[in-house]
Parts: C-alpha cells; structure tokens; sequence
C-alpha cells in the first residue's frame, strides 16, 4: 500500500511555512518535497532545506520536460514541486508533505484525488494583511497584489477535505497533526 | 448547524470503556450518552455514570416505546442507547460520542449515516482473550462466545470509517483524540 498525500495550501501570508515546519517535528514520518522557485531567497531561507532556487530558464526547461507535479507564476514568481521525490516516497509507502499555493493545489487535485488536501485559511483578511506587513518583505504594490489574490482563494475552501484556521499557533499545529493522524486511522 | 456523532464500537473486551473515559478527559466539550442494560453492574460500576441498570420488563417497555436509537441482546443481556439526549445535544451543536456494541453500531448508521464509525480493534484475537480472562468477570462458556463474536465481528471494520487498534492505551487514546480533532476541521 502506498504512502498518503499531504497538500497544505492557503493565501500567501498565512503562515503554511511555519506550520509546516511545527507539524514535521511532530510527525518525524512526514517527508517533505522542497520546491524550486525563481524567485530571489528570503533573508532567513537556505537553497536545499527551504526552496531550491533556480533561475528563469531552469525553471522554464524543467517545466517543459514535466518534471514538475504543479507549478504557478505567484506574484511575478514560478514555483515548482519536482515530480520524481513524491512519486518514488509515495510508491514506498512514506507520507509526504505538499506546502503550495491554491492554484498548485488544484492541479495536483487532478494528479492525486486521494490525496488530503488541508487549507489554511487566516483568522481575517484584516489579520492577514497586518501578518504581510510585519513581514516586510514586500513592497505595497505586492501586498495589494497578494491581497485581492487572498480573497479570490478564499472560494476555493469548498474543494478542499480540511479547513484549519491559523489563529493561535500551536492550536493549529496541534489540528493539523490530528489530521495526519487521524488519516492514517481511516479506512479506504 | 448540528453536533458530530462519534461511534466507538468493537469486540467485547477490546478496551472500548477505558478509551471513551480517557478521550473524555481530553475532549472535554464531548457528550456521553449514557445506555442501559439489563447485565448486572461490575463492581466498579456506577448507576447513572457507566450505565442505567434496568430489569428486563423496563427494558422491554422503553424499547416498545422506539426510546432506543439502537438496542441489541449481547451475551444474554439487553443494551441500549436513549434516543431523547441524544437528538437534543445534536440539534443544539454538540458533539456526541456513544460506546456501543458491533451489532448496535450497524442501527446507528441507518438514522445516522454522516456519523463517524470508529472501531476498535485488539492488537489480535490472542490478546483479546487474555484481557477476557484477566477481567475475570466472565465465566469460560461466556468467553468462548465472545471470542466467537469477536471473530464475526471484525469482519464488520470495512463499514467504518476509521480503526484504531488498541495496542498502547496512550496511542490509541491519542489517535481517537486525533480523529475527533480533524472531524472538526472536516469540510462537509
């Protein structure tokens, strides 16, 4: 039998990183498929643990050789999940981790219907918009940007087989290990 | 929008009691719905907190009355879950967790088929004898037959929705605690 598919998705801003990096301690099992992304490397992120960072053509002759299992333009920025990890960990029986944005998610709908697709959703846009602007990171025009997209990802909730509200941190950590958890007890 | 129905079902002498109490502790916000039956008390058990302890003739009225959202004759005694708690503590948003039988858990799913069905399951058929006979409460021919319904009963897992074995009571209270956390975040 194989392993099971974790898509954690959600609006920018929302926090999928940290709790994707609480839960996997938690859930030593969980293995987690880095991404690769054009876009420049955060003050705090290193190439191999957080993304791989790869520029415009790389990232572009990947694509056309389908070696990614989704990819999305967010914000000016592709990223990617390479195909070939998640494919040979779930045929071994592992469970891996997906952490992409609402777009990504649907297409690996399409690839692995089975899998448990996990929206994070932020207690209010207005919280959200307060997180994107203590982060810094990016210039106002981004923030409307990420803003609108936020409230269009929003309707996409219906598609998903879990909503966690990111609110306090260890609560949702503590929700969304219960869903690993729990999905393992499940009987197809 | 209504309470979530928690099922816990499985084998006589799988533990069922002991897990409910446990998950209790964790999920305070839970339901019990307290059953009758005719089976005389255990001598740790207490009238109006482990079950109502009602003859035979009682038992028989209410049942005629439709009192009983599910009732079964298990092992020379009646067992049954009042109806009335039940349907109110749903309407009013609360979730319910009732610990019944294999036999009772299949009357459920007909008036409740959006419950969620959880069995639980000894770690073997060997493992459940010897709980059997370190219950002491059994006389041998009582211990036969439930070890023969045990057997006929795990055939009855496929209709659930999740299975727990009960190996580790720590894990396995930490599981069902999981599945009741992630129902919650379910998106339905």
């Amino acid at each position: 039998m194989g392993g099971l598919l974790f898509v954690l998705s959600g609006p920018s801003g929302v926090g999928k990183s940290t709790l994707r990096k609480e839960v996997m301690k938690r859930c030593p099992a969980l293995k987690y498929s880095i991404s690769c992304t054009t876009r420049p490397p955060r003050q705090e992120e290193k190439e191999g643990i957080d993304y791989y960072f790869v520029d415009m053509e790389t990232f572009e002759e990947m694509r056309e050789r389908g070696e990614f299992i989704e990819w999305a333009k967010v914000h000016g920025n592709y990223y990617g999940t390479p195909r070939r990890p998640v494919e040979e960990w779930l045929k071994e029986g592992f469970d891996v981790i997906l952490e992409i944005d609402v777009q990504g998610a649907k297409q690996v709908k399409n690839d692995y219907p089975d899998g448990v697709f996990i929206f994070i959703a932020p207690p209010s846009l207005k919280v959200l918009e307060q997180r994107l602007r203590e982060r810094h990171s990016d210039p106002e025009d981004d923030l409307l940007l990420r803003m609108t997209n936020a409230h269009l990802e929003m309707q996409a909730i219906r598609d998903y087989n879990y909503l966690v509200v990111n609110d306090v941190l260890e609560e949702a950590v503590d929700k969304l290990r219960s869903i690993i958890l729990a999905e393992r007890c499940r009987i197809r």
